[in-house]
């Protein structure tokens, strides 16, 4: 199989420094972030802008170029509501190492960020839900399979869309996590690709655990046979189990040296 | 479901410390040993006292009491392949907290320790292996059948066994590492618990990587199934990933405090 894909949520504009520094066009702390996710094992950097509704096209291509100037084409993730603002990004964007992905597509409103990836050929990460949080697996698998088919009936190849269960917060939903798990597995065996803000689960909880739940969790996922997963590289932790389970699996050479990137 | 139970392997004879403390019966190294890991959480303690041609009836009745004494009839498995070691063993035990169990049988030599085990109502953990290791999961799965078979026609309670997909070593076998977690996933599709070796996976890696690598084989497995295991409890990364995936299988209840024991 191929090896787990991780995407660094880490430039994101929910972040004071990272708001400031896409405002004012700051490269240094953007440069920064990409360069600490990168060395601790990113293979894509999202890229969020928030909506941007003034200035988002202006602020996508500019994030897009400084990046991918700066790291030798590395593949990003453009994440923002603002479709304009995606469209500017995808324009300069260099796909030497990668399609570019959409963050994200839904099957409510957002539904026809699908058509921008079909018309783009990008990637996109589809989240399973409409408006709130699915009620079940059988909803979960309805909206994958509607946003799959409205994907291939556009043209695009099905693994360029990366299925996102939606993840839940432990707390005030233990008895949903299971579900998420069972429906990775499900999407799995249809042979498609998955991926998702993992760390949801933790979100609230007392920050030492977190990287210990979400590493539980995250191993967990991958037997199940998620492929890629949107959290923090710079969690040694989480990386530390993603290697040893793309290890377990056979998607990379066992040595004695592993973790050393 | 239930929580997952952890089986303290710490006293064991291939310690020089142990082994000379069951030579010489002198309880203080097995008693420090013991409380270490009935703190660090271990639901079961093991005691194995090795082959013990000479002493082994009377070293084993002196270890079961010693520790049961001490901490209130903790539940123990009785691991050694001399049989009338273990009959003594069983003779004294104290069945208040939890059966005691036989470590272990196996379909070739070993197999009459499920006999042991149905004629004295105890628990048995069953290699799915007859000498050496299993080919391929037919082989594994045709063992646990057989096993299966022996102990419900004696009498034993299906889970009353413990099957143990005999977990392998990772350098030279990282192929095989899929197929033991598949082995757990259809076990426990039929029904059976399930134990084992974990840490059999990084014999011979740098001590560093152990609990990184035993930890995410550990959460790959409960996710397949995987109900019990043969581990160090005072691994603390180990535990730390037993509580997160019962909590997340929803086996214990969530609090913040989760953690602490």
């Amino acid at each position: 199989m191929e090896k787990f894909m991780i995407i660094g949520e880490r430039i994101h504009c929910i972040s004071p420094i990272i708001r400031k520094a896409l405002a004012e066009r700051n490269p240094d702390p953007i440069l920064q972030r990409a360069r600490e996710q990168i060395e601790a094992g990113a293979d894509y950097i999202d890229v969020n802008i928030g909506p941007a509704e003034r200035d988002g096209e202006e602020v996508m291509s500019w994030a897009v170029q400084l990046i991918q100037n700066e790291f030798d084409n590395i593949p990003l993730a453009l994440d923002t509501v603002n479709k304009k603002a995606i469209d500017a990004g995808i324009k300069v964007y260099n796909r030497e190492k990668g399609k570019p992905i959409i963050n994200s597509a839904d099957a409510g409103d957002r539904v026809e960020m699908i058509d921008l990836a079909a018309a783009n050929d990008a990637m996109v990460i589809a989240l399973c839900s409409k408006s709130g949080i699915p009620r079940d697996n059988d909803e979960r698998m309805a909206y994958c399979t509607e946003l799959l088919e409205r994907a291939m009936s556009l043209g695009l190849e099905p693994t360029d869309i990366l299925f996102d269960p939606l993840f839940l917060v432990i707390k005030g939903m233990q008895e949903k996590q299971v579900e998420v798990l069972e429906a990775i597995r499900m999407m799995s065996e249809m042979g498609l690709k998955t991926t998702g803000g993992l760390s949801n689960i933790s979100n609230g909880a007392p920050k030492e655990i977190r990287p210990i739940l979400d590493s539980a969790l995250l191993a967990m996922a991958i037997q199940c046979g998620l492929s890629s997963a949107i959290v923090n590289p710079c969690d040694r932790r989480l990386v530390e189990t993603i290697k040893s389970c793309d290890i377990i699996k056979g998607n990379i050479l066992y040595a004695d040296s592993f973790l050393e990137l």
